[in-house]
């Protein structure tokens, strides 16, 4: 099995589930719900942008910059391949 | 939600499923099963071991060395609430 690092940080994997569950969500919505500080998060989001997984958009409403993120089609899919093979695993356990 | 770093990464996520699953394992089966090398597979089991996750066993079997491990009841336990973790973020997927 080989989980994708990308998805499966810790942090990472929650943003993927947040991001999968809302669409897109603002920067500080993703900040205070998910309890992370602004740099982690920018990091975070940084790396899945450089991955194709999520777009960041920035625009101004009412003179105030925003920052949005949503998954990108390949990030749904990496995402949802990601979910599959942990829940295999968990499947796994009543096998034996 | 704070996934324990020592059961989420990768590696030792199946680990502790297979340990979970089979109980007691060989070093061998371990190593052959899951696709790692000897230096690999010690370090996470020692690194287990050290979080008293894991017994790690060595005894001579017709007078060959041989290493068993097994998940103790706090490794099955550690597993256990991490894989309701996994379980909660995947039930919530569907709640929006």
């Amino acid at each position: 099995m080989d989980l994708d690092k990308l998805v499966h940080q810790p942090t990472r994997l929650e943003l993927f589930a947040y991001l999968y569950r809302r669409g897109e969500s603002s920067f500080t919505d993703l900040r205070e719900d998910l309890d992370l500080t602004e740099g982690n998060l920018s990091s975070h989001l940084q790396r899945m942008e450089d991955a194709g997984a999520v777009e960041v958009n920035k625009e101004f409403v009412d003179k105030r910059p925003r920052t949005t993120a949503v998954l990108t089609d390949d990030g749904e899919e990496l995402f949802e391949e990601h979910v599959q093979q942990l829940e295999s695993l968990i499947d796994a356990l009543d096998d034996e």
